[in-house]
């Protein structure tokens, strides 16, 4: 609290201000918006009246945070987040538990991974404790934007801008940080139902060496067109391979997930490991932990202690997944992140033919629809489970 | 001119209002800034006076263009500028030509690219005549602003922003595009002096069915902290490799050449061809036509009609350098770019030992000098070549 932090100023050190979440002003909108009715929300559609800002000067270093009216930001045209794409963000979910207050769910990695970002992208360094200090006093004073009810929540977005007014290529030696929030619903709208997916081979989103490990706004626009087509051929979302033996990274903005039928009578559960190409997602690592600890530390909604789980993190390809399919070993595929939790996948378009996973009444197959229920209950707070839900005191 | 485009909205598609420069409306500064003297800019720091700036939203199309104070720019924090990189730029120059008139170079090349670009990352179209017809009137606006010497201009930057606000991961419906300007002197502060660099391969900058074949914004972020490391190891620049076996693709943000003796005496002048992980560079493309020009068509200057050049686009690795530097057959590197033009390369890190490339007491090779020498008396309109110096009328 109140500490320093070395940056680089040119070829100087300097110490400056690191964030001081105890230096926060509170200005409340003096107009507070209607809340709309859950059920017509959208996802990331409708935003709270309040956000929480600061911003970075290499002189001074990080500003008195602020929570504020909700608007619009204003950056200099030659602006680094414009011309260079130095914009970083995490996306986290509060819930109200059944004591009433707000909680988030593993807040400090979201914190971490924001200051990976930050430096993968040459942004300046500051304080998770603090941001995460702050980030709950912003969920606390937008708690009444929590929608109370199960796959409702307030998705919140930390953001971090680059806005060095200069064209030189080079870090932003300025920037903004800022979170906003945003009441959601169900990532898809009917509640369960299981999406398609379009393998894409000729636009690679993340490769060794680049950017995909890390959660940077650049790793979004190049999926847009791409994902665009896919929706022209019918299916909802892309599957993001890579190389020529096509190996599977990951489903639209998700982590990826497959079930395999063992030999043995149990189920490999699979999904790639964190080679750079794959984002650490908080979602994921949640999942492989839920799926270790199944059965002898807790039993998943749903099945039963003889229903084996081996949650492994190895490389498939689209060649391994066809066969599995064939052979009628592929049980289950699914994408898991934080805006979506889990998400089913019903088929797999890729060449010109369809591989079809199984289905079920509910959409989803019984490790999906029990990862989904028991993250949900943990993080609504009606499950303890290793301290991963967190109260905004 | 007036025209309408199409357009996707969801799954419709509409036709809405194309950009149009018949409507645009000039709104001068009511005071206009010094100019600062010619020596003391810096690349990109200096702003002039004016901004030309169009909006488009999904249903009525491009806004009429204005020509307004330079200042900053209003976006929702939930701008997809900010969250999902989508922006997109090019580099252009303006010169005063001896008749007195500002003139731009090969200026459809980059307003193509430009469209290419935008489609890559889904912001709508725009003619391309157009916007060139308004980025002329710009430049005529701020000709008091191009500086008058060899090696200085006014850097000209068109950029389109997504401004979509909504955290759903998709297509920028909203996007504003905007042209600024900055007077700017020679690349390399000293004039001539050639650059090191430094070849890496733990970061890859562009990869086969990524993004380098466009000028995305994105493209930039990932290489600041890269190429804060081969500062601090001290050298100027990064040289970007792909793959295992280090295929040599561009250098900071410029094309590579090298020239290489053949056994027949003439001179091979290499750069890697155009397959995706390659910007399609104007001073690239410049170069090229002009070395194959060389010397039936026109004798490059400094040059003879002896110095036979073999223009060629061919993949190079690592170790097909170090063997020609090995064998006294690298004569030159250098790298090409709006901004440098031409930059000399004195040598070479890689893997703890350095490439030295022959030295030189103007700091250029004689091909590099040549290029250099040429595209800028092509600029300033003091050598005629193919229509590529456009005046501004």
């Amino acid at each position: 609290m109140g500490g320093n932090i070395t940056v680089a100023n040119g070829s100087v050190e300097m110490q400056v201000a690191d964030l001081d979440a105890s230096k926060l002003r509170i200005n409340l909108s003096q107009t507070l918006k209607d809340i709309p009715a859950k059920e017509t929300l959208s996802f990331g559609q409708t935003m709270t009246d309040h956000m929480l800002m600061m911003t970075f000067d290499p002189v001074y270093g990080w500003s008195s945070p602020e929570i504020k009216p909700y608007g619009p930001i204003s950056v200099d045209p030659a602006g680094s987040c414009f011309q260079y794409s130095t914009n970083v963000f995490e996306g986290m979910k509060a819930y109200v538990g059944p004591d009433g207050k707000p909680r988030l769910f593993r807040p400090k990695m979201n914190m971490e991974r924001l200051a990976r970002s930050a430096s993968r992208v040459a942004l300046p360094p500051f304080s998770t404790d603090e941001l995460l200090k702050l980030v709950k006093k912003l969920v606390s004073v937008e708690s009444r934007w929590i929608p109370v009810a199960k796959g409702y929540s307030l998705y919140v977005r930390p953001t971090i801008i680059g806005t060095k007014p200069a064209l030189a290529v080079g870090p932003s030696d300025h920037a903004i940080l800022y979170v906003i929030c945003s009441p959601t619903g169900p990532w898809v709208r009917s509640g369960q139902k299981a999406i398609s997916l379009y393998a894409v081979d000729e636009h690679v989103r993340s490769w060794p060496g680049g950017t995909g490990g890390f959660k940077l706004a650049l790793n979004y626009a190049p999926t847009l067109m791409p994902q665009a087509v896919a929706q022209k051929l019918g299916y909802d979302q892309c599957l993001w391979l890579l190389g020529e033996d096509k190996k599977v990274t990951e489903v639209g903005a998700m982590n990826f997930f497959v079930v395999v039928q063992r030999e043995d009578g149990g189920w490999d559960v699979i999904t790639p490991p964190l080679d750079g190409t794959i984002l650490p997602g908080v979602t994921r690592d949640s999942t492989l932990k839920l799926l270790a600890a199944h059965p002898s530390k807790s039993v998943l909604p749903g099945l039963s202690d003889s229903d084996k789980l081996h949650p492994q993190e190895l490389q498939m390809t689209m060649a391994d997944l066809r066969k599995l399919a064939e052979e009628g070993r592929l049980l289950e595929a699914f994408g898991v992140g934080t805006a979506a939790i889990v998400t089913a996948v019903a088929r797999i378009g890729f060449e010109g033919k369809d591989i079809n996973l199984p289905t079920h009444e509910s959409g989803m197959g019984p490790v999906a629809q029990a990862l989904y229920d028991r993250i949900i209950d943990i993080q609504m707070g009606r499950f303890e489970w290793e301290g991963w839900s967190v109260v905004c005191e």
